[in-house]
């Protein structure tokens, strides 16, 4: 049969590029499908060079470091092998000092619930007798700050660490390396939300009295536990593991019964009511585990991967695999965000923590995909939830072959942030976190997302550039 | 613009009605849409005759009853208000009584697995000293034998529940229905798989003596319990409640972890012991919380929906609301099986267990749609989990509003199985479900998925009809 020609009843456009174009037509009533395309690096010369350099002559190279990042995050084991006191286990850690989240921090650039934080700590150290002690020694640099990612220990939130605080240690035997976070203070009043009532001070003691000393017994009592695979359990029952963690914590309650059971009083029923009342116990847990893989991973030299990602309510800081050189950059405003009643953008303290690790090892944001309490924190819907896993996946250089998705055909979860890709189409991680007061001391006012600043990334293209060209 | 009479390039077929002819299509490689109509209830005369009358002129009442039968399966509150040994609580329990699965059955068609189970009950209960001793009094019929659904009782499996048997009591306040189910007996060696060993029976013994007293306790320390608001909870993360209930048990665990914490020894370890490695230790909680919404909703007469349904292994009844009439067929044979090495169809004895009333309440097949495991088992896919979600929505008169399935765009899982349904489409219920061995005593040997036989329903449709044609 000949084709004839017949004009369409219907125009219909692809667009490719600017959206105005496609709007202009929409505008017209007709459909029109935008390809959302932009020109490289916002068409940056600098950076241009930088990326034909990197996806050209050097590629080979870097896809190769890339390929054994992957497989470190992908492939390590991270396994808890106790519970101590900080002083006792993390590396380099003497006298006096706090490990606070985020990039290196003099105490005059600290913002307000970082502060309020440190206050607790040093009081709960018996350094100083109340707050405002505490912040004088602080404030004459008797107490030094060191960043928590500097001695592989990841802390949630506006968290500060002393030495008597209990962490979990946590190693990933391939790669003989230790990582720590400490235990989760919790909700209520609580220093990591920027805290520093009498009851917050109050929970750090005991978590260092009852908590610490109770869970090293269960956990030199128990059967080793694998962090990633419970956690891999969570995600198909709908956690992220990052805002939500209550699939794994449960998990965690269940498997660690009977060594509750056998604890002794004092102390099993005020832990028990403890874990009962805490459903993000997973998450510093699931954090350290995840330290312990980019403490692997980055060991691997010329690699565009980013193997830290963290925030102290001032600063935002990356580090690439094989490179102990911090690109930092002011944090960035917590958006899109739900605040509790009475509370708005004007009381939001910028981005803040170091849970953001999670999302270099296919957790928090790539695994929102397949969880529905996200869905309902990011619009209502699980294609909400999808757009979230398919932001990271523009961007990561690989799928997590443990966390997969359900909703979204068992997929793996985006994994391995590569620069090159973030640099590339102007898109940077996005961190689903909690909103801290910026100056009451109320604690948590809401939650929102995080968009991880350009800078940073384009910061550490042009260093790696240097180095892979040098 | 004029249209133009065009040939068409590609010829697309809709086909209705009996499936060669979009074979035949199909076979010409052209595409063709196969709509599965059938001539309802196969064309039967009788049947579509009373169909005519339950969709005509009865219609207005039968849809009258059938929307307060939904709101009560929908609207109901089944509440956690104890433990206690069933001769205490359970109406019209006297002496030497065994409580068992399905309908009414004499010693003589028990199936092997449930023979098995009751000899082991009567152990436990001190009425015979062995296992053969107790086949004597069951042979002799010096143990009665009652349906635990005629005592509103729900029982899974292969279970007989003897006087001192501890059991879950839940609560419907707005219907003043209380329903029962035994604590669940766990994995392993034991009676409600079919097995008689000294080990199947002290468990008996353990749940009477060690699990019961303790989850009195507990029940009577904590907050009331509102059964399927956790399992609301269970739904959103996986469970579909009747093949797996692990995220609802780790949640009980959860919220029970100070209570538990608080019991005295000795006991609370060797509990602690069995709730860990009790996977489905809510399903009895939530077959006892089904059976309170149907003893309410079983109370609204002229309805098509079903309020029983349930098997002993030898036969497998159905009850209308509003009727007390059990329409029977045989057991049928659980199919699209996995079984365990060296197990197959010759050693699986027939559907059996009361656990189906979760079908009847929106849990179980209807929630499949949002389980990753339940799909993992019906063939890899959420679609074919979706599918089994889908194969419940044909037959339902409603949805749920509590119980909603992320992956199906938060669709309520479907209600209220209409036997006017059923009988017009040719579709019964599909539950799954594990299998026994038929023969041996070796207990569970696989899962598959038991159709329900047709027979019951179209009794209960010619029944219904002539109630209410009446």
């Amino acid at each position: 049969m000949d084709a004839q020609l017949v004009l369409p009843d219907e125009v219909e456009v692809v667009n490719v590029g600017l959206p105005m174009f496609a709007d202009a037509i929409r505008a017209q009533g007709r459909p029109v499908q935008q390809v959302d395309w932009r020109i490289p690096a916002a068409g940056d010369e600098q950076l241009v060079g930088a990326l034909t350099r990197l996806y050209g002559t050097a590629a080979a190279d870097v896809d190769a470091a890339n390929a054994e990042v992957l497989r470190r995050l992908d492939e390590g084991v991270p396994s808890l092998v106790g519970v101590s006191r900080a002083a006792d286990v993390v590396p380099g850690v003497p006298g006096r000092t706090l490990l606070h989240c985020g990039p290196a921090i003099e105490w005059g650039r600290v913002c307000d619930p970082l502060r309020r934080s440190m206050t607790a700590a040093v009081v709960a150290e018996g350094w100083a007798g109340d707050v405002e002690e505490a912040a004088k020694l602080l404030g004459a640099g008797d107490v030094a700050l060191e960043p928590a990612n500097s001695h592989d220990m990841v802390v949630p939130m506006a968290s500060a660490i002393g030495p008597t605080a209990p962490v979990w240690v946590v190693q990933c035997r391939q790669g003989a390396t230790r990582a720590f976070a400490p235990i989760n203070q919790g909700p209520g009043e609580v220093p990591w939300f920027g805290r520093d009532t009498d009851k917050a001070i109050e929970r750090l003691r005991f978590l260092r009295d009852v908590a610490g000393p109770a869970l090293t017994q269960v956990v030199d009592s128990a059967e080793p536990l694998d962090v990633f695979s419970l956690a891999a359990q969570g995600v198909s029952m709908g956690d992220d593991l990052h805002m939500r963690t209550q699939a794994s914590t449960n998990l965690l309650i269940r498997t660690w019964l009977p060594q509750l059971a056998e604890l002794p009083e004092p102390g099993r029923v005020e832990l028990a009511r403890f874990l009962s009342g805490n459903h993000l116990f997973y998450l510093t847990l699931v954090m350290a585990a995840a330290r312990s893989l980019t403490a692997w991973a980055g060991q691997v030299t010329g690699s565009s991967i980013v193997t830290t990602m963290s925030r102290n309510g001032t600063d935002f800081g990356i580090r690439l695999a094989g490179s102990d050189t911090w690109h930092i950059a002011a944090a960035p405003p917590v958006a899109d965000a739900l605040y509790n009643p009475g509370y708005g953008p004007e009381d939001a303290a910028p981005d803040i923590g170091d849970s953001a690790v999670l999302e270099l090892t296919g957790l928090g944001g790539p695994a929102a995909g397949g969880s529905p309490a996200i869905a309902a924190f990011l619009g209502g819907t699980m294609a909400d939830a999808a757009a979230a896993t398919e932001g990271f996946r523009l961007i990561c250089a690989g799928r997590s072959s443990r966390f997969t998705l359900p909703p979204l055909g068992f997929a793996g979860t985006p994994l391995g942030v590569d620069v090159r890709r973030v640099v590339e189409l102007g898109i940077t991680p996005k961190v689903t976190t909690g909103i801290l007061h910026a100056g009451s001391g109320e604690g948590q006012v809401g939650a929102g997302v995080a968009t991880a600043p350009m800078e940073c990334f384009t910061a550490a293209l042009l260093d790696l550039d240097g180095r892979t060209s040098g």
